[in-house]
């Protein structure tokens, strides 16, 4: 197997995170730099189908994008009874509906008011200004902000 | 258990479908009229987390928020071998990953299209036309509409 990956990125970090915290520590890695274009040629976007890290190339030459899709494919393939995506059907569900509101809630808004008020990917997008704040109004406004939530997100 | 959902929102559309293939009829249901604002009230906030439809009502009294979530909750409380999210390690993760693929660069940017455009929810959200348009360019670009990918998708 083989991890194509950019270390700086959010998503990267989150499967790093993951990885490390059951026990993945010795996979080849290929850093490829998003911010430089590196995912944007042909040979990267031949094997990438929606063209974003990170990506897992498997042993039978195919490919896995999304970083929850290849969370869940070391968590099944590496023994350990951390049950990080839960250790009942309720555990599993809580897990599953607190990582989606985290990530649509949480990390796509701050995603899209970071890319739409700096510029960073302006070589590959059209950057919205008064997108980038109302991103930014929605993160701020989010269920993510109340303390109860994180009170419940954490038992 | 009860379900609450609006049931012409893509989300509750995307739920009752699978409710469906696995056989789930006779849920006891709630109407939620989203777009007059049926989840805006303090007794709808109280119960949804995140304050959106679907929400399901445990028989413990506690709730459970993301179509998702609620969908791996009924798969594995439904005998059914239909295995949607997969019956074998590298089948759960191409399941993950398609899923989310759909999800983030089809119906999000879908969504974002149509509420920017159309302004449906401009009573709660700031309408921005110009975002509008680029998540309508991003859906057209995305790697969903390449014929190959599609059939990588239903097999």
């Amino acid at each position: 197997m083989k991890l194509y990956d950019h270390s700086v990125t959010v998503s990267s970090k989150r499967l790093n995170l993951f990885l490390k915290e059951i026990g993945v520590t010795d996979i080849e890695r290929v850093e490829v730099n998003v911010r430089e274009g590196g995912n944007l040629d042909q040979s990267y976007q031949d094997k990438s189908v929606n063209g974003k890290v990170p990506l897992l190339e498997l042993d039978d030459g195919s490919y896995l994008s999304e970083t929850v899709a290849i969370s869940r494919y070391f968590d099944e393939i590496t023994p350990n009874d951390l049950n990080l995506f839960g250790a009942s059907t309720l555990e599993r569900a809580k897990v599953e509906m607190w990582n989606r509101i985290v990530e649509i809630d949480g990390i796509q808004n701050a995603f899209q008011a970071f890319r739409n008020l700096s510029g960073i990917y302006s070589d590959r997008e059209n950057c919205v200004e008064a997108w980038g704040e109302e991103a930014k109004l929605e993160l701020s406004c989010s269920c993510l902000n109340s303390t109860s939530n994180w009170v419940s997100l954490s038992t």
